[in-house]
């Protein structure tokens, strides 16, 4: 169809021409704005000067997709990496239901009180789909959110949660550049999304409400061995009572796991994040953990050893990723898969077959 | 030294000759034999006929670091293939101590005693250094060692769990093809040899023995979560009422864990391999699992799972070590490392490096 026709189901009638459905002016002071990207030394100047409007601008380089914005990404994240590492970095998580926003507000609220600067990052792989669920709401924690000692960043998006974790390592390291001393970051039990943000975090704490008495049940596999506490949310009002059960509870099972190798025993605890009460024994267990792992050198060591994990965990996905994306191998491999599942080749002749054909082209 | 001067410890005085070290009558017959390796048709005819010796020599094959006996092992593999995945295949773990091989004995009597055909395998990678410590010492199975119905056969050796469990997979083929129809795969807690076997077996049995009160703890993470079945063993004389107590306490701590996938609910149970006390009921409750599991179809769904894992397994293992072992990786990899450890570059920058090098070589 022709421009000059005009013809739209908006244009009824001939004569009656519709108005221009773009300002020229606007579209060049959208494009001056657009020009004005600040530059890589720029947004490190700033997030050392512990300018937040500099920090969020860096994470949306580190979030982005244009191999040119990873580029400069890389830079800041390299000129800020002497200056990160000098946080604690908490991990909450929680199924949807037991109250993290509030706890987080609460409990942040309380950390900035005692003149501590805190941000609140996400792994929510499930925000591609859901458009970040956790945190993508910021009036939830209203108070927080006006705190200038508080920072908050919803989950990055991404197709894997690989993808989201390496954003969210990279957006510590800004963070911390920053001068935020507390990172707090928070996951829902979303496949293996606990077991990301546990190998990035010091601390790793889990939240729970009081249920019907079975407390144990319905827990996912694993993340009570993980956990550095048990928090149960909610103890107020008439769920006071029940809440001090769940504890009992949850300290016993806590008892039947092995010793951690940090030293540290494990304790379930209640709170309120409506009333308050007991959020300052959180912190203060928090902080009685992080005097115990900086006394026997166990802080160093995990961190140490996070690093060490991240470099290879990037490099076995990439490697894998480069095979199973090769597009001979995604002919063959379901080729091979129908044979090994008919016994008409055994899973290890199929898997040299294989590999012998990707390492030949 | 000269042949001819004949100068030996043993020749004390000049004169005196000693008798030729090697009868060379008895050299020509052991080359005769070596001349007479079976071909691969030939041990695939002996073990559809189920001879066992064919069997072992086929083993053998499989356990070979040479490429012309493994490229055999392959032909030969293939060929069973169609006549193997006819049999259960149970995992055995526990520590030393709790009577692994006496309750194999009792178990395995037991079972070939009601017509079943029995091959006792293991995995101990760790047997490369102790040369063979599970089910090296056949006579510590001696009942089980004569009975014309069970094949016994030690852990297969090599440098890497994966190695061994590779090996152990493929000769579980051969021993199904030989007409084994229950396969027992003993373990014990050496590094991840659990999970290895856990992801072989149809069925995963902890094997225990009653202690000092304080049964739960010192159990390795995981292995409760995998267990189908708990056996207390050496319930016998003092130690009955002990062992009572401790089924008591298995029994409530297995009933914490989340729901299986089966839809089985593991229980635990006493028995004495000496008394042979129990030994019918741990085999009537394997019973009753396969009885549910082959209704539900779980069974197959397993075993489908377990090939796909252990071709994608291979896979992934053969990728890392290509890259992992190239000359100028491991170079380099060291000095990434330090440089990760410094906080002089991220752990995902030293990855892309890494991979940049191996991708562009």
């Amino acid at each position: 169809m022709e421009q000059s026709s005009k013809k739209s189901a908006l244009s009824e009638k001939d004569g009656v021409n519709q108005p221009q459905s773009l300002s020229n002016s606007s579209v060049e002071v959208i494009k001056q704005m657009r020009r004005k990207q600040p530059s890589a030394q720029e947004l490190i100047d700033g997030i050392l000067a512990k300018d937040k409007v500099a920090l969020s601008r860096a994470i949306t380089l580190v979030e982005s997709t244009n191999p040119e914005h990873l580029e400069k990404a890389n830079t800041i994240i390299q000129a800020c990496l002497p200056h990160a590492n000098k946080s604690i970095r908490i991990g909450i998580t929680g199924v949807p239901g037991v109250g993290k926003s509030t706890f987080i507000e609460a409990f942040g609220k309380h950390i900035t009180s005692l003149g501590r600067k805190v941000a609140v990052l996400a792994v929510d792989p499930s925000s591609t789909i859901s458009h970040g669920s956790i945190l993508g709401d910021k009036t939830r924690m209203e108070e927080l959110v006006k705190d200038e000692n508080a920072f908050i960043r919803p989950s990055a998006s991404g197709e894997t949660l690989g993808g989201v974790a390496r954003k969210t390592r990279e957006t510590i390291i800004l963070c911390e550049a920053c001068g935020f001393d507390t990172i707090i970051i928070e996951t829902v039990g979303v496949g293996q999304s606990e077991t990301a943000v546990h190998s990035m975090v010091d601390f790793f704490l889990l939240l729970k409400i009081s249920g019907a008495g079975d407390e144990l049940q319905g827990i996912k596999r694993g993340i009570m061995e993980m956990a550095d506490a048990i928090v149960i949310n909610k103890a107020d009002g008439d769920n006071i009572a029940k809440a001090k059960l769940a504890k009992t509870e949850f300290n016993r099972a806590l008892h039947l796991f092995p010793a951690k190798q940090s030293g540290w025993i494990p304790t379930a605890a209640t709170c309120s994040s409506y009333t308050k009460e007991g959020i300052d024994t959180v912190w203060k267990t928090i902080s009685d953990y992080f005097e115990l792992v900086k006394t026997n050198h166990y802080f160093e060591e995990k961190r140490q050893n996070q690093n060490q994990f991240w470099m290879m965990e990037t490099i076995n996905e990439q490697l894998k990723s480069n095979f199973y994306n090769h597009p001979e191998i995604i002919k063959l491999l379901e080729e091979n898969k129908k044979a090994v599942q008919n016994d008409e080749i055994s899973p290890f002749a199929a898997a040299i077959n294989l590999l012998g054909k990707y390492f030949k082209s």
